[in-house]
């Protein structure tokens, strides 16, 4: 595999912009489920970037369980998130969910996020072989440590190495949570690959009172940063709302990553 | 949901050609993981067809877990395909696993295949409700009932009220079998939705030897049909050669299922 | 293993008295889940006798989740058990916990049950070995094949040959279902194990409409009997009411598996 | 529940001899998978004692898979338990898998375990409830939270309220490692009960090299101490050696420990 760690051919650190991810810096990514309003992702994007986050997370394109359940505002919602990110100089994540819209995404994202459904869409990791934009790669919700370093070649053999892999949570018969966030899963990978990894421990847990303890752990498992949910009123988010922090939360998640930072010899990116 | 038994707007039996699947004709869909080569595939067609199948199957797309594994034949596998059915009169059911291919793939299949890994690929589901070719809707290998029954709910939504389910397998802890066939599934969908649905014992097992013990079971817990692997040579297969079965074990398994079908008032689809 | 078909130093069918378990003819064991009082019980086992079942399973000594839930009559339902088994002529099947009741309940049961949580209690195991009472050993709820049959082992190699296994459902992701009914395993264990095997589609699926398809499915993959829960008035049961047939629901099964047997080569025990 | 966060007639630091776990102090246990021989437990003592372990652990009675496995020295396990107790000064924890052999194990261990299989051994855990000696009761490798609490719930309502938790891995789709250690249920078990509770890494990862990153991890998810296996030649141990330390890796263990916990406002119990 291109990604092993006996090879050296693509980068272990994924550079956005200025950002290094998978080097010494821990990166913190944040935001809302879904862009709702422009009012909603603005607020959302200054509280992120003044309590300390790196990249500004929000769909415009949602992949719902239900073709009931709202879809995201779509090209708009773009065109938000590139409007936030000249307001707050945050980076933005945001996911494409089809080869169609790779290019339309990719006009306004730093980082295309493939979500855990599409892991193994493999049309769709073909092309995004064909661009140099970052990837952030969930792993499906079951798939196996080996099957996601195998979705993460289709992308690099299809001549993109920027791949940055995102462990959200795996399906288990507990109820109690959403997911099982799966942190052998990140020391494995660090032994393993040589490409970045992140945590999202908002899906992973599907509770806001565990998503900061599980940032920690992941943290000091190896990940090289985490992607959060944080909402301005968490109680009125279309979607996601019991998993998300608000702001005066994602303020505590930023102080208690710094310090854990230092514990495993990395700092906050800024 | 459109599908559920409370609503009646869909078929419960879909039509392809003159077959009838959900009704009381048990269809039986059989040939090779991959459509590898002309001699291969018009020899398994052959076979399918003088030994009791009615539905023609066979991967020109494959969807691979590794980039470096045989992609398929592509167009040149459809067009096998075609020539198949002509030669034998079965119809053709085969993946599709991209947007970009539905009408191509259209051209030639009688039924479009969605597989286990794209089962919630809504951008592909989308655009499958805007033909009206009926869909082999593969259950995500760990996509809860109502997760798949909301899959189909896309493609229907979308327009194509012409859906047939099929479970091929959950991933369980047990490393015995490749998957663990769902047989739980099978009952509690004919219970709650209006929609054919057949089982996939050979992925569903992963091995040869269970395959009509599970195709048997599975037709006495209510499924319309069954898809299975099989192969002129099994150990020359390029995939799933341990699961496929040889031309004689698809006759054990029509006759078999002959016996089967009359004990749930059922007849073998001629 | 002992158990294996490449050995043949123990029984692959297990006798009851002068029912053979394994053998060509089907055993229907049904009942309620715990022995409630004397005149629940001797209603049940009149309904269990009258309409077609063979073995009377009930609980004295229940293995409940929470300290605080019903944990059973314990000597005085075994009691209530002899007394039904000499008014019906059913044989007796009910569950040991301990080592240290093997002696007692020794005493009033026919079959000697092994519940879930208790298939890997080695020294329970052992103990049973001591005895040549048969054994019903169900799956541990995510036990592998080969664990089940290892746990087998235990019995069989401390001297009791007469192990009946029962499939029972495992725990996966769906929440549809209480548990997952495990038909895989049914033919994977006539493969390769040299030991009779029944199934319990009442805790398989967790509900009342999934019985008899699943009874019916599983007697189709190889089952050598099954055991279900059945309750004069399922909705006032103690535990286990929502996946309980009643007496007629009861009489739907056994005119179902009688149908199913002959399909299989084999006849209802009588 | 006894244990709920809202109820507190239990305790929640449990006192070892003078070692308090569920405090502000991490507790570390290391020791062999079994007691082999008196040079190998000696030695292994030894070495945790000299390294900065706090307590001994190693098995005399084992719970194997297979009858046919080593399945430990019995009592003579515990007597060199107890010498090497003698010669260290570290506590001793120890696995008791039946009821009749409490007593026995409860002469010589300052902590009686309680392994996964035998969660929900109900009968042993009541019986357990009679003594004062501290039990740490690890969960099934299997089960949810939920039913890990009240499998507590059964040894504090018989009377004994000394009972830490043990995360140990559980059961996944994933082969990459032995099990998936569940870091999800140390925040969760922190926020909801009033129970100490520790990880087993070396379980719940199955590999040397994933046991202190994981120990990491969990400490920082909130566990209050770690047990991990140390052998003294790991490629010689009887079971286990894959994921075993070595004297040196468990130094390394400790130090990074020590690291952590100032980061968690902890320290090294001494």
């Amino acid at each position: 595999m291109l990604s092993s760690v006996a090879v050296e051919k693509h980068q272990s650190v994924v550079e956005v912009g200025d950002l290094k991810i998978g080097g010494d810096e821990l990166i913190i990514m944040g935001g809302p489920c879904a862009v709702e309003s422009r009012e909603q992702l603005l607020e959302a994007a200054i509280e992120v970037q003044k309590r300390g986050g790196n990249i500004l997370r929000g769909g415009a394109f949602k992949p719902r369980t239900s073709p009931h359940s709202f879809q995201g505002l779509g090209e708009e919602g773009l065109k938000l998130l590139a409007e936030a990110r000249e307001k707050t100089g945050l980076k933005v994540v945001t996911e494409v969910m089809d080869s169609e819209d790779i290019n339309l995404v990719n006009q306004y994202a730093d980082i295309l996020q493939i979500g855990s459904r599409n892991m193994q869409n493999y049309g769709l990791l073909k092309n995004l072989g064909k661009v140099d934009t970052p990837v952030l790669l969930k792993r499906g919700y079951s798939a196996t440590i080996k099957e996601w370093l195998l979705a993460a070649e289709y992308i690099i053999t299809h001549g993109n190495p920027n791949v940055i892999l995102c462990e959200r949570g795996i399906r288990t018969f507990e109820t109690a949570t959403r997911n099982t966030l799966d942190l052998n899963a990140i020391a494995l990978i660090k032994e393993v690959a040589n490409l970045p990894i992140i945590i999202d421990p908002s899906h992973g847990t599907g509770k806001r009172s565990l998503v900061t303890p599980l940032a920690k752990a992941g943290v000091t498992a190896g990940a090289d940063g985490v992607i959060v949910e944080m909402h301005p009123n968490p109680e009125e988010a279309l979607c996601d709302g019991g998993q998300s922090l608000t702001p005066q939360g994602f303020s505590e998640l930023v102080r208690s990553l710094e310090r854990i930072a230092k514990a495993v010899d990395k700092k906050l990116a800024i």
